[in-house]
């Protein structure tokens, strides 16, 4: 939630980015008492008097921008339009429970193709027990968009926001970096490209088009209290890092050594003659979990994502606000870690 | 929700329409016990465990279909995204509370146009209560698309559905109707009419592109209990009367001449050389409350909305299924009063 995808930035005249265009148009909302975090977190909390808060965030996935029709199936389209939205439910530590789904149809467009796109979100939606509650239905003159709302639950005071984290803390990720930008360059970008083992190529293609939200690892550290700041990784590593450092005030140093590349980056880089560690950090669209605990809770965070059935990495800690972002190299030399997504995502060929 | 309004008929191959879409792409979904209500109604009721159920809704406005963005000015556009969903939160008896809102940007949209919208929605957003806590920037290849999920609250068991309507009851019916239509008429489809009135022309086009939900009209009706069936007008009273019929079970007698034809339809049928009946009962886009209560109860719910500022009048009343939704003349002829909505609303010119 408002902080879209590194596959389709908005870039309207005079707003400079869309961070800037959302910090625009939501400038002097009132803060209430109902509303716990509103804009700039990946969900928002609200009180409705429960003894959990609420849960809600949306995100659209539009034909040509964030997906490809003849690249992914309609199952993958529709499955992807829900992962994005439970990955926000899951940074949070959040518990997804109710969806909405507004359909923007193009004309002509197929009811069996819709048939596909929500069996793949059904299915997904069974597997994280969350139920399809209501929707719309419009029609456009432009392509295909799903717009998905998801609502949840988290315990009060359990959320993890972004704004936690304090120098010294140490820096963990789920899983590893750079499939779904692998899958960007070997599929779209790139195509064509020679030596990668099929088995890779094919994970690269499940990364990109269909990612598996951390639903399950995002409650278990939500759970286990060693956690001070959370996001999901939408936007690319260095990017949504930027982004922790700047509502927690601080700043961080990543250990390139530590950084979970993924194998399937690894192969899709070396065939294109491309550092593996640049798709990992800036690639984007990996749906992992970022996040910092308390630096006498390593052991039990990693336990916690552990039991979930996942696994995380210390890749860094983070560091007072003026040290601003760096990497430091194998080679123990420092410099900085420039955030920013990959660019010729913003507007698929 | 999930009754998309006249202006944007969906119409995929081989679906035979959009309610018939929604009913195919949902059929199956396994009941819940925290989901009160589901697909089909105005609005969705979630049970968080709260006193209060979640009422949940969305609706999308799309350039060129909902709105011609040379018509209607950006503030317009901006009130009607928010207005058609308290609309649908007023058709539960529902108290609207948090916004999420997702937009879908054109290559090279202007900021200040998104400014404009912005200050549209966020002066009916304070009017109504409405906090937005957050949303979704993308871009896109189509038209400019603003698509809302409206959350609220509702009392447990007090929330007015579609489905409790029983024959005999008298059916009524908020404000006027087919001002809407008569915007439509006299700027899209037939620009031009003479003798119209100005303040008259005015009251159509603020019906068209800024209309009134009857937010409050609604909550007095559910804290009433006096209706035993409600649902907003957005697809015209005969289109909305079928839909009430349908999920109570019953059948509809309409009085043409108890019905408040809108002296703004009036004059724009007059310039057209129309029935202004016909822009009443199956123009569309009217936004008010079409409601059915108990028989001993007219008092109590024309009380209960003259006390929240409205109106409201007795049109006809409910009959058993079988003698379906009939229209009696001034005359006392009776004959079929047929649902449907405007076609040529289908698309804009």
């Amino acid at each position: 939630m408002d902080t879209p995808d590194a596959g389709a930035r908005a870039d309207p005249q005079g707003a400079g980015g869309e961070f800037e265009l959302i910090a625009r148009l939501t400038r002097g909302l009132e803060s209430r008492p109902d509303v716990v975090l509103g804009v700039g977190d990946d969900a928002a909390l609200l009180d409705l008097g429960a003894p959990d808060l609420l849960v809600a965030t949306c995100d659209a996935q539009v034909a040509g921008r964030h997906f490809m029709p003849g690249l992914s199936s309609p199952g993958e389209i529709g499955h992807k339009a829900l992962a994005v939205n439970l990955s926000d439910v899951a940074a949070m530590g959040g518990e997804p429970l109710w969806a909405l789904v507004s359909l923007l149809l193009p004309p002509g467009v197929d009811a069996t193709l819709l048939d596909d796109v929500y069996t793949g979100m059904r299915a997904l939606a069974r597997r994280f027990g969350v139920a399809l509650v209501g929707g719309n239905v419009a029609s456009t003159d432009g392509p295909l968009a799903i717009d998905l709302t998801l609502l949840g639950r988290a315990r009060r005071g359990a959320a993890l926001l972004r704004s936690g984290g304090r120098p010294g803390d140490p820096l963990l990720v789920t899983g590893e970096l750079g499939a779904a930008a692998a899958g960007v360059l070997a599929f779209v970008t790139a195509p064509g490209l020679h030596g990668i083992p099929p088995d890779l190529l094919e994970r690269a293609h499940r990364a990109m088009a269909a990612p598996e939200p951390r639903v399950a690892e995002g409650r278990a550290l939500a759970a286990s209290g060693a956690v001070t700041a959370m996001l999901d990784i939408s936007d690319g590593f260095a990017a949504d890092l930027a982004h922790l450092c700047e509502r927690s005030g601080v700043g961080a140093m990543v250990d390139a050594a530590r950084v979970p590349v993924s194998p399937v980056a690894t192969a899709v880089a070396a065939a294109d003659g491309r550092d593996p560690l640049g798709l990992a950090l800036t690639g984007g669209e990996d749906y992992e979990l970022l996040f910092s605990v308390a630096p006498d809770r390593v052991d039990v965070a990693l336990a916690a994502v552990q039991t979930a059935g996942g696994s995380a990495m210390v890749v860094g800690e983070l560091t007072p606000p003026e040290l601003g972002l760096r990497l430091r190299e194998p080679d123990g030399s420092v410099r900085p870690l420039i955030p920013g997504g990959w660019d010729h995502l913003r507007k698929w060929p």
